[in-house]
């Protein structure tokens, strides 16, 4: 399988497989439903809207969306929308689970929830992004742009199997892992820097299966085959990283906002550690992202 | 005046004022030679090139560089390089310090040196970078990129004093000042916001001059007028941010190596701190920003 490179592949890829069936949570905004509609035209994803009857039907046709009646699950309120959503992820009726109009937290928690919900007891929830600028010839998996503001020993690990992981989804083999630091010096001033070292030992004996790790790297080493060569720093990265994980999430969380405004980025993001995808999108990514990001995880939900 | 607001734009404001004299501490590698030369031949500096006279002379040869032996001040090694350089300045016979072929850290302890160094008792030594991309309508004046890993309220105050001081130089009169986070709330779980806080009450009453400080603000909201309106976010920075204070240095160092390498991004870059302008260029850098670095400081060491 040849590599996805560009975001717009992920749908073709995805054509070869199953319908994966996506639950919306309180899918009560036109974002959302255009998004969810494109992806059910596309012909990979089976969408359903749980939420206010009334609400939703209006919503589609203010915004001149074409919904089918029958993907609607109706639902008494918000909390009712995401705990019913939930559940038929975790029931199996469900592939995917999504956000809609509805406050982030009460949906994370429902999530979250250690009886009903979808994170398996112990396991660590991040979140992963595929970017894709025009001036990289691959995609750039990145984390965490969103959920674990300074990633301890652990964390780092999780973020790491769940980038690798979907690295390969993307037919990657031997994905390229560079650890962002602001230079490539283990320096005890930079705490990250002594995790980087004792991850990059652990890839190398292979405790994260067929990938290369090197860090701390700066974005340079990390992206760029000419500096490489001009600092002569002996990396398997080579300037060609396919993952990049950072240090902070803010961090991570200004690489990826300057990439969008400044370097003509698109992104697919999710949630990862949940037993099944779960997709929380931002008012302010772009309609083109918000579409990228639920074909991610149909890609990811395949088994 | 108007602001300047492309870096080129530099070299011309320069010209209306007097020449600045550089000295280069162990001016002995190509790149710095060409950068400083055409910085003379701009006709707004002048250079002092500290070193082995014979190893400088080679180099502008082998190079190509056309230099006038005049300019160069001899000395036996690289430490001799380094304390003649910071003495010249230090005595006031150069306006600029800047580090060619020697050792970050023997160049840095000179500056530091409380009894022969550069550095005011007490006075917090930070790392200003203008940078600019194709994509934003201005400078983006971004701290710190390489100098204080984790700054805390009393050195973020000062990068604060340092960036806005830089702006006005630039001749922006009321520099918009966004102080960046992951987003616009303030949460203890990102102890950097509640700096951040302070540092927008204490803008509010004055205490930085004529400025317009806030924070946190994610970089859609600093960058982004079409963000802050989606968000409906009331900030008086508006999505026009001149200076970005960053939370951390690798948070800073990733945000800008993103858009030199995919945004098409140049910068100019200087140590700030010192009683004057203090040049440490990497090995990375475009030749271009090379040059840049230079007129930047020049700009900054006018009175």
């Amino acid at each position: 399988m040849q590599p996805i490179t560009r975001l717009n592949q992920i749908a073709e890829r995805l054509k070869q497989g199953a319908i994966r069936r996506i639950a919306v949570a309180a899918a009560e905004d036109a974002n959302t439903l255009g998004a969810i509609v494109r992806a059910v035209n596309e012909g990979f994803a089976e969408a359903m809207l749980i939420g206010n009857r009334s609400a939703i039907e209006q919503t589609a046709t203010n915004a001149g969306i074409q919904i089918d009646p029958d993907w609607i699950v109706d639902a008494a309120d918000h909390a009712g929308a995401v705990s019913c959503a939930v559940e038929l992820v975790r029931s199996g009726k469900a592939d995917i689970l999504m956000k809609g109009l509805v406050n982030t937290d009460l949906f994370l928690k429902a999530v979250l929830n250690p009886e009903t919900g979808l994170l398996p007891k112990g396991q660590v929830m991040s979140y992963v992004c595929a970017v894709e600028v025009p001036d990289y010839p691959k995609l750039m998996f990145i984390t965490d742009t969103a959920v674990l503001p300074f990633p301890d020993m652990k964390q780092k690990e999780a973020m790491l199997r769940y980038s690798i992981n979907m690295a390969r989804r993307f037919g990657i083999e031997e994905p390229k892992v560079a650890l962002i630091g602001a230079s490539e010096k283990v320096n005890p001033n930079f705490p990250n820097t002594i995790d980087y070292a004792l991850l990059s030992k652990m890839a190398e004996r292979g405790q994260f299966g067929k990938c290369l790790v090197d860090g701390p790297l700066d974005l340079f080493l990390a992206c760029d085959p000419a500096s490489v060569a001009i600092k002569g720093v002996l990396t398997p990265i080579a300037g060609q990283a396919d993952v990049l994980l950072f240090p902070s999430l803010e961090a991570c969380n200004a690489f990826y906002k300057g990439l969008m405004l400044f370097a003509k980025g698109e992104l697919a993001g999710m949630i990862c550690g949940p037993e099944k995808p779960v997709v929380v999108m931002s008012r302010s990514e772009s309609e083109n992202s918000k579409y990228y990001c639920i074909a991610l995880s149909c890609l990811m939900a395949d088994e």
